[in-house]
């Protein structure tokens, strides 16, 4: 039985203890928190769990891992702190403020043998998994576009701006289901009110093999859009985040062209077939997820959204603020 | 009565015709076409006009106005001849090749009294009306954003990108609706068939008082969308241009931001009202765009898609090509 | 060659003489119409068409065919002359006001060898031609009901209720596509202003094999619908006429009932699969509907919507007037 | 402080009881459930309530309000104790399976001044008190008809057929939302497996002032649909209860008729205006229901869904199983 003590019981931490509990090889064991009415809420959902104020007592106890759901700013300090007293370590997303942090911590948990693993929920979803199915099947053929927009009246986040706010979810998406590597990005954005964080952004990234992915990310949309359309040869899909029974439809549509008659005289044949939902499990990702870490721990499998996949997404979020600082510069990954 | 003279009786030509034909200040009684099956069938839709493949006919004629509904590289030619022959001048979008052309193109209108219409459609029809107004009650406040969707599997063009296909109509609606000046704008895109001209490409246009405006164009994708967002601090709007009866959707929704307390703590405030679907009219916008251009000539009114308008059209498809073969640098305008 | 004679150029008369003529087996010889500005239409449309306000006139020509798109009340009579002057005959929907007046029809036909076709367009639509041919496979198993959903702020016709104007439609589909024989039905509906013309009505039929089907007619609803659900122990379809693209939805969903266990302990298991929508033709389906008719005289082949399928439409319409005058009494079939 | 007695802790019972333990004027004190399982988890819920397996305990008790969350066939025998013992009563819908019962109940009640309440849930929902507020305020004008759609692939019930599981909430609606008086109603339907249990039905309720209302109800469609059409004189709304955001939209649409020039040339005006969704609050609809019922004791307020309501539900009910064991004959109410 694997001990887990939990560092943050604020908006999601509960949804992390909730998780870890239900499986059979995890217990929440220490659950810590500065907030007083967060750790009595903490108490009451689980009982059994010791409660603290001081992250510390959860570094000095012997819980197996320490899951840190805590504002990214706080990450590399308190995961740190775990790996060198020897947990294992659960991160909320993003991973880090900084690749740098993102290394040494790599480094840390590698010189221990310790597991990292980054809250990115999403891949563990049926959609993403289907989606990912799908590329390694290469039912799509080659991949032209990634296209994501994810906007809505969202909360203003103090700190940081829509790219961290949201993009942590479609990069680590793009980084699990993409083959090609991204080789450099470019953002746009705008913020309004005189703050410098970007309210509206707009990323594009150029990968190999001529493959173009682009992000729409709104804070100050009235209505909220989670779509995204992924363009091959063979097929294209249309993810939409908000349907409830058919998130993805297949269409097998295309263009088919033949370039041998060089390129002023392309032959383009346009293909228009059947649209096809296949059918998704209704399951909780979260639950997937901390299943898929614990078995990870316990059988040494690997870890899909781990440290290194972690630090590659640090990495487009930190190559979106250096463009950004840069009047859209466009920034080598 | 005003004669006009058609040039170009291809895939947009009839409707051209048709349409200067139904009003009853003007008769189309010069065709020009190079193909003698096009020539045809305009003899069978308008009985009563002269037929010719010989545009020096047509120049040569007693028309007042010369219609041009021919490829754009063909245009400043055609347009030129016929202003010289002291034609008023109505061009299919966009206006020219090159803003040098549009500037020519204006010099000898101006010289000679002659007026130009360029067929930006969509400033005619009810939806951009109704947007239009809004603005200009300023119902939707200050705009903070405009963000338009225009993705198809659409026809390759032989000799164009997708953004000199499928901007046209954007950058005027935007040129038109929105009064903020635009500053510079970025284009990124990618083509997948070596041929250097861009199927998927993405614009971000900086505008006047922090107004950021991007868009999409995309000839591979699997589902047709025409999705413009407008947000402002009173009002939003969604223009679904696909939509039957519901084109325009204003939504009471918003964020009112006190900056007073300064930048490190931000008072939010969020706003969720009705949403309200105005009836539009069901009219066909090239009518009410002849009509327009007719009064104009008639009474000397302005002309909404004048010359001027087609130049500040053409000068952005300009900078977007430059910004694309600059790998995405910021173009000043 | 077929020459036609077609009688009423009114709303739908332009689009019948359109498809007959763009048929290289047919020409529309003769029209007539009681109005001079529809036969100046007529001239205008097809120049090489005789005209004439004088019925008599068709009946004494040499034409093959005579197209008869009248209001319903006159289709007995104009019919009746038709094939008394040895002329096959194509019938607006519905076939006749009463079914006595069909079975003369098809009387007058059969001692004559001719042929009739009613105009049930949508079984000619690739739709209708799919859902057809689901059925004929069975790929839905045995079909449990049929349940049509036909709304709009629709035109109120003078002389007839909603069911008379829209029931055509899908009580003709109802017959092409499912085998099952109709038994009995039942109508029920409402007028609002004293004319004892219903604008609102719904109608249930009762079929062999325990299927149920049910249609809701409504002249006053503020939104357009046309959704048919069919629901079989194998699969289910919704099929949405006003979709563009995906008008055809295909359910692999489904209840197994294993009904051993006697009715008190029923075992019931749900089925969730995948949702497909086959890609459709874009036809016009008159276009098909002509030629089917011309190849039904020509080759002898049978005619789907022929005398007798348009008579089990009317005996259907009229029993759900008897239903209605009767206060919803249950009308054998 | 009135304290709850909870009798049935399956399906419902939970929110029911979570509900009630919200209010600051109430506490669940007490419940009740033969499974063992089931009170175990009402006790990890609510660790301050006693646990019972046995009914009597309850009536036996100290509390003020006795909560029967039981299927129906026990409603009668448990809420007349629980009045005999003089406690206030709350029902799950529908009230009883008899309207003998309820009216016996109704009398229990009234000679112990005591109140009952059935849970009508949807009553209390924002958009049911949206759609009643329009009503009594007359912006509908004049109701024509009122058209609801309640479809989806639902549980079978072993011992009532789908009218009884799903009707009670539009018939609850319905009498809530209309103040014409329902004068007769008919319901046709089909079981498809032997068991006289009808799975799919359809009900036509006819009401004063020529108003007439339809319900589509079946458990074996591949779709989900909640939709109800109310069109009147003035405006129409449609209403759909699985939108997120915009669940009711107002259509300023109609139909005028001018029936002075007598039946036979009537004069009908077409009005096609905007489209208008009200914001709806986001609450939970029992909260405000159990909210409702605590301040109908306390204050001696009315109670909208009271025993009389739920009274004039059962009679529908009832009504529809008569017209369906007699083929569909018009039962008077």
């Amino acid at each position: 039985m694997l001990k887990i003590g939990l560092i943050g019981y604020g908006y999601w931490g509960p949804n992390v203890a909730r998780n870890f509990q239900a499986l059979k090889e995890t217990q929440v064991a220490l659950i810590c928190d500065q907030d007083p009415r967060r750790l009595r809420l903490a108490g009451e959902n689980l009982p059994q769990a010791r409660l603290t104020q001081d992250p510390r007592e959860v570094f000095g106890s012997d819980v197996d891992i320490v899951a840190v759901i805590t504002p990214v700013f706080t990450h590399y300090e308190l995961a740190s702190q775990a790996l060198k007293a020897g947990k294992h370590v659960f991160l909320e997303k993003p991973f880090t403020s900084t690749s740098a942090q993102a290394k040494r911590l790599l480094d840390l948990a590698a010189a221990r043998d310790l597991r990292i693993m980054v809250d990115h929920t999403f891949l563990y979803t049926p959609a993403v998994q289907k989606i990912k199915s799908f590329v390694d099947q290469d039912q799509l053929g080659r991949i032209y576009y990634y296209d994501s927009t994810r906007v809505n009246l969202g909360l203003f986040q103090p700190d940081v701006n829509v790219i961290w706010d949201l993009a942590p979810h479609d990069f680590s998406i793009l980084d699990y289901v993409i083959t090609e590597k991204p080789l450099a990005l470019v953002a746009h954005g705008q913020d309004f009110f005189g703050q410098n964080l970007e309210r509206v952004a707009y990323v594009t990234v150029y990968l190999e093999n001529d493959l173009i992915a682009h992000f729409n990310f709104n804070w100050l949309s009235p209505v909220k859009v989670r779509t995204t359309l992924i363009g091959g040869d063979k097929k294209m899909l249309v993810w939409n985040d908000l349907e409830v029974d058919e998130k993805i439809r297949v269409y097998d549509k295309g263009v088919s062209v033949d370039t041998r008659e060089g390129q002023y005289n392309l032959l383009v044949e346009y293909r228009a077939g059947d649209m096809w939902a296949p059918r998704l499990e209704h399951r909780e990702a979260l639950r997937a997820g901390a299943d898929h870490f614990v078995r990870g721990i316990l059988q040494g499998t690997p870890i899909v959204s781990d440290g290194q996949a972690g630090l590659r997404v640090v990495r487009m979020l930190e190559a979106c603020n250096q463009s950004l600082r840069k009047g859209g510069k466009l920034i080598k990954l």
